[in-house]
């Protein structure tokens, strides 16, 4: 694609490292930034600026923060005995907005997989298990909500064996089953079995 | 939608803002910011920033330009009295991706839309009748490449009726047709009636 201004050429070409945005979106994009007030564009590229040099990470969660200890964790009216790993933020809102959990959180910053190069080493495990086994740890249960891929389960099962041997904490792992209105008959058979097989908290 | 972060919640406040951008993805596209190095973020921030504050008009054709007459303008290898009448910068650049057109072109910046309250004065009509009128023109066609949505027929039309008394320039239109490779029998009625009433150039 050829264009006629270096300075669209440049915008097109970082909008399009975005994931998911092509050479053609990002230069709709690119032009409708071009139509719109001149303050949409500066709000727009303040707003990323600020966020990614400003942005911290909680000590505890390791989520997005903004401040050193998140809401979440600093919200003595949570249950900080249960813990859910998640491996992103985008998890952490997710569960958020279900409005159904009360406990807190443990963001891993990714999932073990060989192939991109991502080792336990490289994912924030070894400040759960601290968190976990501490001796004054208010621990007393790991939610294992990592998505149901081979490297999430890769991870999972890495989790549980660095945690089996934590006295008085608990591994679970979120349901996977039939979502809610779904039909058994339609369900493909590897959820249907892992909705019958993992019925209940995994034993130790 | 809940973030666990004021810039995080701006940042996707302002990406929601753009065109087929919803809340969705824009936390992913701010989370992939967010993991990525310091510099993606800045490069993005400053390309936005730098297009939409530096970039210029050409004086001549109103397509966008780093220089005050545009690099098709200036070219004098171009053919000059050919002029392709479009509605957006988006279209220039399509039709310079054909590589079969090498006339000049006008912007007109939109189409004549009574809805959103766009009349003929709010586009660069005036401009281009100026153009082909001046006494030294070079101009001898204006091809009217607009899109054939309503508007675009009410803009062609307009534009029709204010060249069509100049002498020597002479007024034609895209044609509109079967696509190449398409098959006439799976062709809408209107096009195909159109491929055959638009087989030539406009009388005037
Ligand atoms: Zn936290
Ligand atoms: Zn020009």
């Amino acid at each position: 694609m050829e264009f006629p201004s270096k300075l669209i050429e440049n915008a097109v070409g970082e909008l399009a490292r975005l994931p998911g945005i092509g050479r053609k979106t990002a230069l709709r994009l690119a032009l409708h930034l071009l139509k719109a007030e001149m303050d949409t564009t500066a709000s727009l590229a303040e707003a990323l600026a600020k966020m990614r040099f400003e942005i911290t990470y909680c000590n505890t969660c390791h989520s997005i923060s903004d401040t050193e200890e998140c809401a979440i964790c600093a919200n003595k009216l949570r249950d900080h005995s249960l813990v859910c790993v998640v491996s992103d933020v985008r998890d952490v809102i997710a569960i958020e907005n279900t409005g159904q959990y009360k406990g807190v959180y443990h963001v891993l910053g990714g999932v073990i997989s060989p192939i991109e190069g991502i080792g336990p080493s490289d994912l924030h495990i070894d400040s759960l298990v601290a968190r976990a086994a501490a001796e004054d740890s208010e621990v007393r249960e790991v939610i294992l909500a990592i998505s149901p891929t081979m490297e999430g389960d890769t991870t999972a099962f890495y989790l549980s064996r660095r945690l089996r041997d934590l006295p008085n904490v608990h591994i679970s792992t979120i349901a996977r089953g039939i979502p809610v209105g779904g039909e058994l008959e339609y369900a493909d058979e590897i959820t249907l079995g892992r909705s019958i097989v993992e019925r209940l908290r995994q034993a130790r």
